[in-house]
């Protein structure tokens, strides 16, 4: 399980030529696996996708979990809003991009694709890298207010004011349910954090 | 898409013999779509897994959308714990139930095949009402304090705090988080709810 990064050589216009083709693998991985599932993610289907031959995906992603791997580098691009360090701000500022992710990236897919794949172990070490961080921003905010058990209680119910109608139904909350989270749990945080700070 | 529900005969003992088949094939279906994936759940892997013919399958559940409503069976049947009344008490019953539902019966397996696969509309249907199921008993309790945004909150966050790290995971809440996240929408419960009695 060693993707490829480039690498060197000799020839002009090889290492372009390597980046544009690792770029196109990776979005045709990420496609392939939120619409077709991770059963369809083979290097079969990428490369008749993609354009490429087999063998150039196989030279670079030996193995099944390296296509899952590139695939998630489209995820890992996901860019997590700027804190401002008003905790309610950056709080529903969090669960609106993750909302946003659901429509634009369909993470609510490649979230219900992972956990079905998760059953070979080194797809579940990936998944549960991607899904450390992408909660870190998350648990980071709330780590200024809760510790402990709330605190992981905590990051899932905000999570899951996202993932649960996403996953469970295909929709997502409204402005109005996000903000409503947030201040159920901030409501607590600020007893808990005057607690904290005795 | 009309499952059979049994049938009139005058043979004796065909009744039993249809009830005993759809026991099994709904069993297996089950074991099919959380063991081996949406993918998998085809009538050739069930006949072939509960040892009956395809003839047989198609004959009483002629589409995978009348599988996947057999298979679902199975989770029809968990069984809520009784509410007695006091609010903490019946929500942390509830998630611990949900807990031991995603060990027993590996309820996260099914909402993430049941998402996956949600592209079918037949499908999406059937999985709306399943999750709307399981979901009822904790909305029930919850409106007893909450409404509107704060309602819908509530429940998705309280199934996050299962649902989320099962899925992202592949691990469940221990005990003090579960009762952490029911303490969280309780503090705020309080007031809305004396807000609400005003």
């Amino acid at each position: 399980m060693t993707p490829a990064h480039g690498g060197q050589t000799g020839e002009p216009g090889e290492d372009a030529r390597i980046v544009r083709t690792r770029a196109d693998v990776a979005r045709t991985a990420f496609d392939v696996l939120v619409e077709e599932g991770s059963e369809a993610l083979t290097h079969a289907r990428v490369a008749e996708r993609a354009g490429y031959s087999k063998t150039t995906l196989y030279k670079h992603w030996p193995s099944r979990s390296d296509l899952a791997a590139i695939a998630l580098e489209v995820v890992r691009d996901f860019k997590h809003p700027s804190p401002t360090g008003d905790i309610r701000a950056d709080l529903v500022a969090e669960l609106t991009a993750f909302r946003q992710g659901v429509l634009d990236l369909r993470l609510d897919r490649v979230l219900s694709a992972m956990a079905q794949w998760a059953t070979v172990e080194t797809i579940k070490q990936i998944r549960n890298e991607i899904n450390s961080e992408g909660q870190r921003p998350i648990r980071t905010i709330l780590a200024e207010a809760f510790e402990g058990p709330e605190l992981d209680a905590a990051v899932s119910m905000l999570s899951g004011v996202v993932a649960c109608p996403s996953l469970m139904f295909g929709t997502v909350p409204d402005d109005d349910v996000i903000e409503a989270a947030v201040d159920i749990v901030l409501h607590r945080a600020r007893r808990a954090s005057a607690h904290k700070r005795r």
